[in-house]
């Protein structure tokens, strides 16, 4: 099991969204997106629509390099630092994105999705669907979080 | 945004379990093992300890290159087959395990987590604070699931 080596996969679809980048965070909660299959993996999403709700992995291509191991929890300065991985933001080592987001409808290769703030073009590379060992029901999070994204913010990480 | 390279990741650490693979399944609601985050990341951890819930991702190293797009979940011939992405085993065209785990405790890079369904040496790729977007209240799940999982039958996945 080499560390050293870098690990490779491949894209198995897109984000198509006509929402602009900067307007993802902030409209995240009606955000409505297509994720497209590539025609070759269609198959593989056979029965998904027995789930409500899928586990999107994208690669977020748009973020450069992380400079540093530290950030301000989404980019703001009132709350303080914490190391990358205490935080959803773009920096991490890896940009790999997650989002929970509920299926809405299937066409084939195509699934349209609620709340994947993704931007429009975004490679997809894995699609899970959700089921109840995701699901904690009373998560500790931060006091900052808590007072944010519960209060209907939208857009907290 | 090419689709036709692969994208390429590091491994930021790895899975340590004195739990053997073969056993790893079954005992998932029992699970306590090690995420060691390499130490040129470790800084990247500061803070977790707010959160009582993570999601880890992992490469699944041992899973072979998947040779068709559907599967019967959980490995089990009397639940009707569906496309690979409609279930969480370890033959996606990308091997990447995504577990939701309990934060038992940090000391320095080192992480304690439970009901992290990964094998021993199991490079990680990434690490994310689990907040109130990731639970769903009440997933629909196939009725297969509901039986099995909810009945407290452990391995389900």
């Amino acid at each position: 099991m080499s560390t050293t080596l870098p690990l490779q996969f491949d894209v198995i679809g897109h984000v198509r969204t006509s929402v602009p980048d900067a307007e993802i965070a902030r409209r995240r909660r009606e955000l409505v997106a297509l994720v497209e299959v590539l025609p070759r993996y269609a198959d593989g999403l056979t029965g998904i629509e027995a789930y409500s709700h899928l586990i999107v992995l994208f690669w977020m291509d748009r973020a450069g390099p992380p400079e540093r191991l530290r950030c301000h929890p989404r980019g703001d300065a009132t709350v303080p630092e914490v190391g990358v991985f205490a935080a959803r933001g773009r920096n991490h080592p890896n940009p790999i994105g997650l989002a929970v987001v509920e299926l809405v409808a299937r066409a084939e290769n195509r699934l349209t999705v609620r709340r994947l703030d993704a931007y429009d073009g975004t490679p997809v590379i894995d699609i899970k669907p959700y089921d109840h060992y995701d699901r904690v029901t009373d998560p500790r999070v931060p006091e900052w979080f808590r007072q944010r994204a519960l209060s209907g913010r939208s857009g907290v990480r």
